[in-house]
């Protein structure tokens, strides 16, 4: 087990909130949230060389998100610009922990922390993550 | 070409309208009201004896929208159920035209015309419609 | 702090998987078991006798999500029939945490701990869980 | 009536595909192409100097959608990065009609007229598009 990148800063994804993204409480839907840290780890992966298209082709390989434990703190409303982090703080054999949180100038909205199992595409099993992957997150 | 089951009355879909169909403003996101449509369709195959999946391996093909017509006349708010209706008005080779209409306790909320292909799974190419379907819209 | 329901079996909410639900890995988006989960909890309270619209007219309160705890264990696909079960494990003020777990076939799909918070709808205070609800857990 | 634009080129937002936005068929979800253009819509009028908050607080006015005619010629796939284009071709008191394309490097996907409603944000009624506004549209 490493801890991976915990001395960097998270990589972040700006995101804007359209009303798609809220309901009648006039805040953002708790769901959507999770839409945005997915949108914020595929730009990560692609941030760090690795497109999905890529790890799917080269690697034969896509992460499925296995465990999401989320804390809704404030609420993101219509308009805001939220930036939304990733930060991988674990990774052993398929499984990696990346910690996700949203702000809004600073002040945290979400704390997440989601783990995801790198699978081989085509049996869906457990696939170690690729090395290559691996070596850029130092 | 020919008009299809025009005398007949619409096959109906309820839907119960939660926190996710909603946005800011209050009432059903626009685009949600697509979605409504589309399940509304889906029950409607299943009540007709051709489920999707049965359409998919029995027939081998599948349906994608291509054209999309909709009135959004009144709103639709957090908790009403609405009635979401699908009438084959059209129907040619691989192609079918259904009237949508969603309405609530009898009020008309979105008026819409949805234009379908029937295409194979595998070369996403115009299939004609199964006959044993176009037999159940009579 | 009081354990609320445990001897009783959940309530079960069926949801249909369509087309909007899932992705292009041909399994229902992860987000979108949280939609399927609220609305389990919308039809739970609204069997208690206490549906959203009442909670908010009568006694001025709406439930907020606060925290998920989510393990994905297995996907659902398009056209499955999921029961979206709804199991008050405590409450305590204006905090309630609900078991909500997904199955299909009696297979668990998604294991789900949700804490809410009852807060006020005007000034989005906590605020205590109406007795009258609490009553009908037990 | 004036015929507003139509010269001009027209104003594009670029969205990314994530997983959020594709189904089961491997391809974007029909109605979340609504999604692009709601969004495309809101950057656009950011990018005339009225962003949604101000016209709704400084006008006292929204736009709703009340009619959407739509072609869906070719898919977009995970991973596209797609054009959303808008361009306003009609207007007249509280009406605005907008065309807006979507494209994957030049390529039609989605052919779109989008009608709205400017509306005054509490009675809802009808009211005239600001002139203000009307103005950045030459």
């Amino acid at each position: 087990m490493t801890a991976a990148g915990t001395g960097a800063p998270p990589f972040t994804h700006l995101v804007r909130v359209y009303y798609e993204d809220t309901d009648a409480a006039g805040v953002v839907y708790y769901a959507n949230y999770l839409k945005f840290m997915e949108r914020a780890r595929t730009e990560w992966l692609a941030h760090l060389g690795h497109p999905l298209a890529e790890l799917e082709a080269a690697a034969g390989v896509v992460f499925v998100v296995t465990h999401v434990d989320a804390h809704f703190r404030r609420p993101a409303r219509l308009g805001d610009l939220v930036a939304v982090g990733v930060r991988p703080v674990e990774h052993r054999g398929a499984r990696l922990v990346a910690r996700q949180d949203i702000e809004r100038d600073g002040v945290a909205l979400v704390e997440a922390t989601v783990t995801l199992a790198c699978v081989d595409r085509v049996r869906l099993q457990p696939s170690r993550i690729p090395s290559t992957l691996l070596r850029s997150f130092a």
